[in-house]
């Protein structure tokens, strides 16, 4: 059955998942790119950068799973660029060069209408200005049944699980603080939401956290 | 040398140490005893409800290490107690029975003024009106070269946090959500506090971070 899920995502010990001030030189806001650095020696993140090698333990081994099954991706448009307001033109592509590593159908949350920009490799990134509800749709006809993925950042997130959308989250602990950016959890009552944790993995460098809607 | 130290003290996923509504019924609030489970089968604490077993594994060696060169104890008068506003009488003298564990010193934080109380054991409970500046002074004398041990609740490790006296923390995360009650770092930047985690061990049913500052 298709699900919404939310894999592979960073929090800091003090619950940020990204850094304040994203630019287009700090795509994470700052600090947030040291959230990820479990990830960098993986080697499912290694393959994404062309490179053979890397860690094939438990961490690995999560963000093996993160792209299993993933049909369709959603991703709130400060994860797609640091363009603000109206498109100025049709130059930004993603952070993640001709081939980035999707390769299926992505909607961009976006309240300025642009067209559907198709990348190399399968993904195609499509602009969606009617909100998540309207995304969701989207997305789950482009799906195939398989799983739409929410990407990020934390906002869309937030949104996601404040509806109760999110069926299964895996988050990653990373053992560091990050002091000030954007709350995860800020002001969201999980439990009501019926949301638990089902299993704790111990991966090399982050604790890895499932969660599940009841 | 003599240090303020944190031990023991656990978060829930969402960052929550303490639930909501206090009250005699519910010591640690709506759900708070939920994130000490992970304590509860450990050896050491088993001992101190005058059980002889329990488990002896990660999980207990953090018990163990937090009561291990203790010399005082500072804590909440909420930590204490649900006794609120001037003391009514002399009754109230904790949570715990005549022989309480901590069998030093203990300073309560308070508004209000009372005279000390000894119990069985060692432990004396005084009362500090003058804030934590004055009673980490009166604690520093007590402790005859060992530690300062910060107990809680939120509220008082917060303001220790804030004011960068703690030098160790061991903070254990319960795999679980909360979803409401008291943040631990809500508002409080760790990183510009100068804290930083040092070390991240999987207990059975916790992770614990030790935390110390620059």
């Amino acid at each position: 059955m298709s699900k919404i899920t939310v894999m592979n995502f960073t929090i800091s010990l003090d619950g940020f998942g990204a850094g304040a001030d994203q630019s287009i030189e700090i795509p994470l806001g700052a600090g947030g790119e040291e959230l990820h650095t479990w990830m960098f020696p993986t080697k499912r993140f290694r393959k994404m950068g062309g490179h053979d090698d890397g860690t094939e333990g438990i961490d690995n081994g999560f963000v093996e799973k993160a792209f299993e099954n993933v049909g369709a991706w959603i991703m709130g448009r400060n994860m797609f660029g640091p363009v603000r307001g109206a498109w100025p033109d049709d130059n930004w592509t993603g952070w993640w060069g001709k081939n980035p590593p999707y390769h299926v159908p992505v909607f961009v949350l976006t309240h300025h209408e642009r067209q559907a920009v198709t990348m190399e490799g399968g993904t195609v990134f499509n602009f969606v200005t009617g909100g998540i509800e309207a995304a969701l749709e989207e997305a789950r006809k482009a799906t195939n049944g398989k799983d739409v993925r929410i990407g990020g950042g934390v906002s869309t997130i937030r949104q996601f699980l404040q509806r109760g959308y999110i069926d299964e989250l895996h988050l990653a602990v990373s053992p560091r603080f990050l002091g000030s950016g954007e709350h995860l959890f800020s002001g969201i009552d999980m439990l009501s939401l019926g949301y638990h944790i089902t299993s704790r993995t111990e991966g090399e460098l982050a604790t890895h956290m499932m969660i599940t809607k009841d």
